[in-house]
């Protein structure tokens, strides 16, 4: 085989820094389940105990859900050329429904492998595609339906608690854990994930787990209404064509920043090989838009587009490991002419590409007609269905209307097929919806979707807002992650003008986490208000350190502070740039604190109308705004 | 008097170009009221004809509401030196019921006044104070309460129309003004805003107008739930002081993003004559926080101040023209000990200060016991309410608590008491509140403040966002401005970690207009749709130009398109760089709409199964995803 050419292997084996840092003030952690071999990553964010003039006590860690991987282990050395570890592919292997093939069974897969011309940017260590024995089902929702726990769903129930059972027996813990009660809309969020749990929704398919039995390597997660909301990020190449080891720093970046799953957008000729690289060092399941490649294989004619060209890309993909595909079978050709009027027609390429096939056919596409077809192939190797909305609005003038939901409608109907396989579904939405027509997205998804998982882009609330489409996007994502939506497609503030760059990324998907994050407090997720509540209580002890490690980005957290106060014993400060140490509002509720706690007194007795000496002897003590740390 | 030094002049007389160069793509407008000295700023965003390809039409101007003042029109010539237009000095003569002051009657203005070292940096062309005459009330309410429409009236009439009426009967407007039904929570908006309406939404205290009459250079406008949602931004010098000349700059920064009201937050010895050049130049109502500055006259020591002290504060920026004073009369004794065992204590810092003196002197504060003295000064000058949330949450975990909710009631005792003096009252909100509870907070406001206007501070949704918290404020805030809330106060992207600068400013500002206008989408405000279709409708149709120059930020759309497809000739091309020529869903869609253009045809007639011949047509004529320009 050729050698790797060194600039490849170079940037391959070694991912820059700043992907890679460990996150501040952190620790890496494993809870491990009922067998050695599972482990779930975790990450601990560690605390400075309280200072003395706030009362000196220790404040624990607090744990959070990592979707970092082995990036996210100091102790774990990345080598790209190699992949991220097998974690699964003895779980595979012990449930003895699967078979090794001999290679890629596709056309297209089994041509890209022979052509010894690519093996200078091709992943070595290729393991042999899985598929389930013949007449064989290896999705989640199989298992789940026979009643049977998986590793992955162990692993996924541990993962979603967070130890908070732990926590809660720990008393350091118990302030902290004080939470407001949550408007859940329908949602039966129990107050421990257990396994059986999880089985449970899997099985009825209100939660789907992208698990695809050729991506070992991934860590379990899971996408359901009554779990952590999740959100997804998108990378790909584009007309500047990227190299391969920089799409797959593009992934390790995502998913530092919190990016649940990541979607595999690229186009070009290497795309194959791309892919196979970003899958082999992906912790984190990995979603494509199958027609895009499918449409390169036929010169972006969409006319030209065939079953048969359409099904080997699935296969291809599949037998990469591909987690989950996004797939356009709800475009009908009635649904059409219900586009004809909108304002912005239709926005979504796979839902153009459909409509154009149809007119130019005249028929019904063949995602449609060929859905049991597309089934059979996603349960040979557990690759999830996410239903593609092809027509969803493109401006808020198209918001809700008979194309779009007509699609949708036709999604409930895919669902039914897909569930008959024991497939697993979710369902995409919109889009570009104003607030008060968002929630009616949402009831209905779970009405005619009977319940499958629902996975938005946005929406976005406004139209006029480019530049700072992320914030249109996520005022949408926080209420219809409340309202019941399962994963959260991230917008940068790129859209509808360019392509994000990395700063444009880290800033879409922290924006997302927010969304998301608020999306579980209002909700009322256990544990949600566990991080808030240590941050604001380090807020109030002005512990800046642990403010800045608390932060969903830290280093902007810290970035931000320091261009104000840039000297370290400003992080020590009891008081901040903000009010300056006269204004400290901060340190005069503390005041107000002490003075009740020394005098032990409850309101009744600091407030009576007699107890005028007691304010002389708080003037006295004179209490200061500004304490040396 | 001395020379004012040349870096000051210099700096004072010539603002940056970056503050003052006209919006791209739009010319100012003047709409005359009922006399030709009532003439309302409007702008007019010009859009370019469609392309042949896509039908060649007309696209109408897209008039906006325009907070610029006279620093929008490029044909007003800018003199710092000589303060904004005066619009309203004749209004308020004419009315006959205020008396000219030989000087500043506040101890501490006239000090001023007379100290010669300050000569340097007064404003120069000062006049006069004006002061209602003995017995006297100039506030608007008192006005539309004795059933006067006042010229104010009628300019905040024709404002907030922004020309709707006559574009309702252009048939260029005819598509552009559909809109989706809101959901208003009560809200009463009509579909017309007459004079009429606003007198007596004023004269109802279901909003306020901030109307010094000593700041005649503001353009009216106001602030209540029947009318467009504001965002107020906040200015201030700090540590390191800046000049003069720059806090005018920073006034003027705000309003060119969209700020609409501006509260002056500065601190430091020179306040007095800060406050007095950027009032001159405001174009906008301007609020303070005056217990911010009888604060330092008594050397930051919370417990020195009184009521003389205060009082003289409040006489003295009246007199400057201060258009809305935050006075946080609702803390209370009692309320002061509910805070004790909050997380995050008091965070508001004039509720702090008010707290700390309430503790040392063991009795109500001042601003409570002498809420009707206060009520006096106010109407003597029109000087508006905002009455302070001391007691707001600064943290998800105090949300919505007794504390909070305590000084809200107190809050309700105190507008009525204003409302008896026809004193205009708005109320400040919170804070931190998770999603769920932000309605509460709303529903409680209008209940126990009697439907006086809200004006809140975000929400914040999230405690774990710093770096983030202008989105994870406007989260909350386009919800609440949704729910009725009339003025959303901005949040930097620096909240909690230090001071903002220029661009952190104006991202926050956008930010807030962004959930200020999804908000007005949501309610359904009459013509609140019209922007977002030009938008959507110049996106489908590849008008790029038209795109930036709709944008909220047209400066920042534009810099973003010309990342990443910089030449001249990528603005004029039908696909952009998202997905490439190949791949342009809109050109699809067009594609669709013309097909069933061209044949007249209707949805049956084009999908009816015998027509297979129309399809073959459709391919032949071979439609294009890409034509050039």
């Amino acid at each position: 085989m050729n050698a790797i050419p060194e600039d490849i292997l170079q940037h391959a084996t070694r991912l820059s820094e700043a992907v890679t840092r460990p996150y501040p003030g952190s620790r890496r952690i494993y809870v491990e389940g009922s067998r050695p071999d599972l482990r779930v990553a975790m990450r601990e964010i560690l605390q400075t105990p309280t200072p003395v003039s706030f009362g000196a006590e220790e404040n624990p860690p607090i744990p959070v859900y990592d979707n970092s991987g082995p990036y996210g282990d100091p102790n774990v050395t990345i080598d790209l050329l190699k992949g991220a570890p097998d974690i699964r592919s003895g779980w595979i292997a012990e449930r003895g429904d699967t078979e090794q093939l001999d290679g890629p069974t596709s056309e297209y897969g089994a041509n890209r492998a022979s052509d010894r011309a690519l093996d200078y940017l091709r992943f070595e260590h290729l393991r042999k595609p899985l598929r389930a024995r013949a007449g064989g089902n290896v999705t989640q929702m199989h298992y789940a339906r026979q009643g049977i726990i998986t590793p992955e769903m162990e692993y996924v129930a541990i993962r979603e608690n967070c130890r908070l059972q732990e926590l809660r027996n720990d008393p350091r813990y118990a302030k902290l854990l004080r939470q407001h009660r949550g408007e859940r809309f329908g949602a039966a969020i129990p107050d421990e994930i257990t396994p059986e749990f999880v089985r449970d929704e899997v099985a009825s398919g209100r939660a789907v787990m992208p698990c695809n039995i050729n991506h070992p390597e991934a860590e379990p997660m899971i996408i359901g209404r009554n779990f952590l909301v999740k959100i997804n990020s998108n990378i790909g190449n584009s007309a500047v064509t990227s190299s391969i080891a920089e799409e797959v720093e593009k992934m390790v970046w995502s998913i530092r920043w919190g990016g649940d799953t990541v979607m595999d957008l690229s186009t070009g000729k290497n795309i194959h090989e791309t892919r196979e690289w970003i899958i082999r060092n992906a912790p984190v399941p990995i979603g494509t838009v199958p027609i895009y490649q499918a449409l390169e294989k036929v010169d972006g004619k969409a006319e030209e587009l065939t079953w048969e060209i359409f099904r080997d890309t699935l296969i291809e993909q599949a037998e990469q490991g591909v987690d989950y595909f996004t797939i356009h079978a709800g475009v009908r050709l009635h649904h059409v002419p219900l586009t004809a009027e909108r304002l912005t027609g239709i926005v979504s390429r796979g839902g153009s590409i459909m409509a154009k096939w149809c007119l130019a056919h005249h028929k019904e596409s063949f995602l449609y007609t060929r859905f049991e077809e597309i089934c059979k192939i996603m349960k040979a190797y557990d690759v999830a269905f996410s239903l593609g909305d092809g027509l969803r609005p493109g401006s808020l003038a198209d918001a809700n209307d008979a194309a779009q939901f007509g699609e949708l409608e036709t999604l409930g109907e895919l669902t039914k097929i897909a569930w008959k396989h024991d497939c697993q579904v979710m369902i995409e939405g919109p889009g570009h919806v104003p607030m008060q027509m968002i929630k009616e997205n949402m009831d209905k998804e779970l009405e005619d979707c009977f319940e499958a998982p629902f996975y938005t882009l946005g929406p976005l609330v406004t139209d006029i807002a480019a530049g700072y489409d992320h914030l249109a996007s996520a005022i949408g994502a926080a209420q219809i992650g409340w309202y019941g939506t399962a994963m959260l497609c991230y917008v940068t503030q790129k859209e509808h003008l360019g392509l994000p760059n990395k700063e444009d990324v880290r800033e879409g998907i922290v924006s997302y986490r927010v969304a998301a994050h608020a999306a579980d407090l209002a909700k009322g997720h256990p544990g949600a208000q566990l991080r808030d509540n240590a941050m604001s209580k380090a807020r109030f002890e002005f512990r800046w350190e642990d403010q800045f490690n608390l932060s969903l980005d830290p280093e902007k957290a810290r970035e931000f502070h320091d261009e104000t106060m840039p000297k370290e014993s400003a992080k020590v400060a009891h008081f901040c740039s903000m009010c300056g140490p006269h204004f400290c509002s901060m340190k005069i509720s503390q005041d107000v604190r002490d003075y009740a706690q020394q005098h032990g007194l409850n309101e009744a007795e600091v407030f009576d109308a007699g107890m005028q000496e007691k304010s002389e002897e708080f003037r006295k003590q004179g209490a200061e705004v500004y304490r040396k740390a």
